[in-house]
């Protein structure tokens, strides 16, 4: 089957190509509101060409808001179900002038395909279309059964297709969600993320005064909201990075031995991560590694304050309020709700006399981590070795997907997270690029995955 | 001479009122460049008025900026001269719908004189003309020798008043100062204000990464501006509000003990201050009065953070640098340069690993302490005893006037601080307003202040 495929991109190279350019010609941008036209241009794109792969029961489906792509492929019966995410919106260009080529213009240089949304995620999901094209092309038939959900907001918060998932559990009943929005650790490097950190997003706000007032005239005796803040929260970072919050650490639970052992052996320079972020140290908890205090280490972190004021020069003023944005990342085990609460019982414990402090809850989402021992992972591990002919490497990752725990949540199915992205693709900044040859190699990874997939049982309806 | 001042404004009052509210209806609003017209507006109204009132030598400066407008009257050879400074531009009358009359249309309610610019400072200056214009009608002459300087940028930080008082120090040569822009205590309770809190004004600047990072991807190892300013910065103020740089107190002057009973002795409640500032609480220095910690304790305040997502909802960001605006006021003795450096080394000390720090001075000022045996002081009190039937109070200020150290450091003479507006005159606030009886006891007040200042010599031209 491989070599069929292998012949079969070998044939369609340059056309394959060709569509790829097409799709990251559509400035579909999903912010901005003059895009609008770009984004069901965007959609028009995937609609005639999940047709052309095969796919039936193709249809936009209208949210309230961007339009959710949706295509199927059901000629599997007995075979597990492959629920294939993506995202066909992307990020603004800007700033412009730092393009070396035109960001809606795909620029071949060097086997990168520079343009915005050419990694993050138009050419990784695109991917998934051209591996059912090339199987249904070359056998007439495929493995497993497919289900296509391409969604238009994922730079924006991922509201419709949220909504539209919670809503519709039924028809997007599946036996493992395959997304391939990631990156490879290293060029070459076959990866899988089994692991994300978990978000508490607050905004903490102090109150103090009536209105804002006089730092001379009132200065000496009125509250200051901003002091306060800063004092409460710089009070839950001890100066060697560990959280001050009673009970925070209670659940953690450490990586294995094994994974700790693997996530050694990955080519990780610390002296190149520290001249890749720039700053003069790197900083963090005691006793861990980079690695290990990003994906497996909870945090807390300050994203803005607002009050006061922040313009330029100088005023003399005491604000009656001010807030601040205040995260934390949680690692497995931890649970968020509990979190919250131990939170903003430190915030109000440390909340000094004279001001009135209040936490809201911006978002909040689970940590996750996959059993690399699931048969579904291993197929996926198993694809991407015989693709780039090495061993795969299981890594984590620090951030948050919500559209991972909202499968894992509602459709009750693993997550395969096959990222083809590099590690200097520029996601979100300008020349963001794709490293082509992982276009194509993505292709084979995802048909073989499938082909291993359909060799196990699909789960057995009693875990749905 | 008061009896004849007294049935000169008797017979001149509602003209008195009339020419007010005319200079009250011109919106000489300093910041906004559309009222530029009314600027100059204002300065003629002036120009003409002071004409009338038989000043010479009027002239419009024509400043870079907003002009100043500037006569004399130097009849009095032997005498005093006494500079009068004034400012006619106004504060912006925003939120508009919070008024009850328009901003622009003096409304008289209950002997309150509604309209923006009422009591600050269009009002208050207007005093000292016509109380120069009441003495030459009824006497034909002056006690002492006047030069009026009416500036139209106080509003706006007074730049150009600023650069022509340091250019222009001989044509300004004088004995005393006069500026009525500040409060009586209370109701009825003639005011010297003689103490002003100096100021350090800086901005301490983080940085951090190259760039803005994503807290998910890097929360762990990259440092954090935001949480490294706050943490240094709140350490820089004890929860007993005790400022820990070291060496910070050690030229404070503390007030004697004989100003400190006559604060003791002053109509002031907690209870009242603490429902007009509206916080669950006063704070400040334990073991230190209310009056004390504003007017005579230096502090510590944070105005404003800049940096990373103040947006509405959540953005996870680690922002590559970060700001903060922070000043500290300063009292009798203090050097704000000392402090200054004090402050930056304590700054550097505190910085975590990881962070470069530089702090930025955006203005400074010396703290001012007037002596009130002064004769000139001692003058101006005599008049407002006289004038109001009660001992006059010496008070301070924990604001910092800026003219007030421009004419001590460069005209080297004592600046007095004879107030007319009440604690609920709501400058700068929606209503503003002005107590009318203080307009004409204003007249009378100052016209007893420069016959007494005639009474005794000029300062010897040694002290200039």
């Amino acid at each position: 089957m491989a070599s069929l495929v292998d012949a079969y991109i070998e044939t369609n190279h340059d056309r394959l190509l060709g569509e790829l350019k097409s799709f990251l010609k559509i400035p579909s941008i999903s912010t901005l509101p003059q895009h609008r036209h770009d984004i069901e241009r965007a959609c028009g794109f995937l609609v005639e060409k999940l047709l052309a792969a095969g796919m039936k029961n193709v249809q936009r489906i209208i949210a309230d808001g961007h339009p959710i792509v949706y295509g199927e492929w059901m000629g599997a019966p007995g075979k597990p179900t492959v629920l294939c995410y993506g995202h066909y919106d992307v990020q603004p260009p800007d700033p412009l002038n730092e393009w070396a080529s035109p960001p809606f213009e795909p620029d071949l240089r060097e086997q990168n395909l520079y343009a915005r949304g050419a990694a993050d995620d138009k050419g990784q999901m695109y991917i998934h279309l051209k591996a059912a094209e090339a199987l249904l092309a070359v056998r007439g038939t495929l493995p497993v059964n497919l289900k296509f959900l391409i969604e238009g907001e994922e730079e924006v918060g991922g509201r419709a297709v949220d909504r539209y998932v919670r809503e519709n559990p039924e028809p997007l009943a599946c036996d493992v969600a395959l997304i391939s929005d990631t990156e490879m650790f290293a060029p070459g490097l076959p990866t899988l993320c089994i692991g994300l950190r978990g978000l508490v997003y607050t905004e903490v706000v102090a109150s103090g005064a009536y209105q804002d007032l006089h730092s001379g005239l009132f200065g000496g005796a009125a509250p200051n909201p901003l002091l306060g803040l800063a004092q409460i929260l710089s009070q839950l970072v001890s100066p060697a990075y560990q959280i001050q919050i009673p009970g925070f650490y209670d659940d953690v639970e450490p990586p294995s031995p094994e994974e700790k052992a693997s996530w050694a052996a990955l080519p990780f320079s610390e002296e190149e991560f520290l001249r890749e972020v720039g700053s003069p140290a790197l900083v963090g908890e005691a006793g861990y590694g980079v690695l290990e205090r990003r994906w497996a280490r909870p945090t807390l972190e300050l994203h803005g304050f607002v009050g006061g004021f922040q313009g330029a020069g100088s005023k003399t003023v005491i604000p009656a309020r001010a807030s601040a944005k205040v995260s934390m990342r949680l690692v497995p085990k931890q649970n968020p709700q509990k979190i919250l609460a131990a939170f903003e019982q430190e915030v109000q414990r440390l909340t000094p006399p004279g001001l009135r402090v209040q936490v809201r809850v911006l978002s909040s989402g689970e940590p996750i981590l996959m059993p690399p021992s699931h048969p579904y992972i291993q197929a996926a591990s198993q694809a991407l070795a015989e693709t780039f002919e090495k061993d795969t490497v299981y890594i984590r990752s620090g951030g948050s997907i919500p559209i991972v725990a909202l499968f894992q949540d509602l459709l009750h199915v693993p997550v395969v997270l096959m990222g083809f992205g590099l590690p200097d693709d520029r996601l979100h900044s300008p020349n963001e690029k794709f490293y082509l040859p992982n276009f194509y190699d993505g292709i084979r990874a995802v048909t073989r995955f499938w082909g291993h997939l359909a060799e196990l049982p699909p789960r057995s309806p009693s875990a749905a």
